[in-house]
């Protein structure tokens, strides 16, 4: 979706990806190699105006090797869940409590550190005294109202944009569908994200995920790239999150990033729904991402811009 | 731009095209080859589920050997100045007067029937006495209000959609500005495309140009084909003439057709204006094609949507 949005600027890409059937073969040259292998960063590199990333578990000494925009900085505090919320406090950005079970008390979610996604790696525990492997961080169980995330863009020169705030609903910990602009506190997740943005040194899109309790808002996690929440913004935002992010990495003026419309995004997992299905739902925007269906897989997405309800009933129907 | 569209969709491409450096290989296969060249039409046909033409000039031959969608009737008609408006007339459809001098008059327009295109292959004559060559064509000099373009897509089912009729400013011969939706004889101007889907059995997206004289339409030239007029379809419509064209020739359903504010689509001749500089309009979306820039040539279009008339003067100033 970078390369989509990046094409009509005149850019070419290049991908690095560990797996010989990455999608992103359609849309640019593909290096097939590990994310830490020396010649195939020095491939990935070779004669780009920049290199980035979509996703935060590459290796830190890889993106130090080629240089990558956002820097390393927000690649090291977006691996680590706890570092994140280290960050959060050292900002002053409220969050639930965090650390060991007796800081956090029990329920609680105990999640990996690292790596995790999609509700993996992650468990609740009941038990205040159930031992926590070294990679594991507890968190307190937030009972919220809703989910949210805000997403912004930092460019080169420090300016920053922020898209509507999301609203997000998950089912067994990936998300299903975000509907934005949500009626929720603008100002406020534009501070934390601001805050977070500029803090990192960041430059491209970043996203955090919020928790919503009465109106308080809680930084859950940050993403230090384009996320899912801010999909709809291809087809709802004057300027989608995909190319301001390449906009904003090679310096160029960063673009508008109000809403069009009241948006609807739902995810598809695991199997695509018929494309003559989706297709006949007026004014579907659908996006399949190339990629072979699995159980728990996002293998795509549909926008609704301005939906009747009974529209976007039929899609969250379809998606599964 | 077809293969932008369709890539969301979950499509491949793969292109023909007689030159290696076509910007297409960005976005799927390019094969290398003259158009009638049997082993290249046979590596562009194999596996695909549907082979087009994004440009009415192809040998028919080729086109008759891959099985075209639209067919090869769209193909010659299209590929002839002549056969166009005797189609026109054949339909009932108004044009300006043509054939010899005799029956246009003077002073008149001579255009090679086949192979002009953005002005070229036309020239004034005063003397109704010179000669025509065999492949040329006189018309009638029309003092029109305006020039008018009207973009249809017909399903394989039959169904037809119409994009609002767009307001063209050519100079010397070319392209500049399409404004759309203008304010225009709709119903007309639709009466006028559907005919003419239907009289060629056409599947796919077609144009018709059109000439405003005092309100009344004539038809101009036929485009068996995706059209510059219709590129601020793009970011302006529910559903692009690219998505669409992609839909009908696929048997999928086809999408909506409406705007989604007033565009002004202004192309990119000769030359790139800095992309920092058209990154700065607000509200610019801007497509470049990845063409090395010469002196009449289109190498990118820009639309802005809904636009403060101040914002589109620069951005035509920009364009040169």
């Amino acid at each position: 979706m970078l390369a989509l949005a990046g094409i009509p600027l005149g850019l070419s890409f290049r991908f690095l990806d560990p797996s010989s059937d990455a999608c992103a073969a359609d849309v640019g040259e593909l290096v097939v190699a590990p994310y830490d292998d020396p010649d195939g960063l020095e491939r990935l590199a070779d004669g780009a105006a920049a290199v980035t990333y979509e996703f935060e578990n590459v290796p830190v000494a890889a993106g130090e090797r080629v240089g990558t925009i956002p820097g390393i900085r927000s690649l090291e505090e977006g691996q680590d869940r706890l570092r994140e919320k280290e960050l959060f406090r050292s900002l002053g950005i409220p969050t639930a409590r965090f650390g060991s079970l007796a800081e956090t008390g029990v329920p609680a979610l105990v999640k990996t550190r690292r790596l995790g996604y999609d509700g993996k790696g992650q468990r609740r525990v009941d038990d205040a005294r159930a031992p926590l492997d070294d990679g594991e961080l507890a968190e307190e169980l937030v009972h919220f109202d809703r989910e949210l995330s805000i997403i912004g863009v930092r460019g080169i020169d420090g300016e920053m944009r922020f898209w509507p705030v999301g609203e997000n609903v998950h089912r067994d910990g990936i998300l299903r569908v975000t509907r934005a602009p949500a009626d929720a506190r603008q100002g406020d997740a534009e501070r934390i994200c601001a805050a977070v943005l500029e803090s990192l040194g960041h430059v491209g899109v970043l996203a955090v995920e919020l928790f919503d309790v009465g109106g308080r808002l809680l930084a859950n996690e940050l993403a230090p790239r384009v996320h899912n929440t801010g999909h709809w913004t291809i087809d709802g935002a004057e300027t989608s999150q995909f190319e301001n992010h390449v906009r904003a990495i090679l310096g160029l003026p960063l673009g508008s990033t109000a809403a069009t419309g009241r948006c609807v995004m739902v995810n598809l997992i695991g199997a695509i729904p018929p494309l003559r299905e989706l297709l006949t739902l007026p004014g579907a925007h659908v996006h399949l991402y190339g990629k072979e269906p699995r159980a728990g897989r996002k293998v795509g997405h549909v926008t609704l811009v301005d939906p009747d309800e009974a529209i976007a009933d039929r899609l969250v129907a379809l998606a599964g």
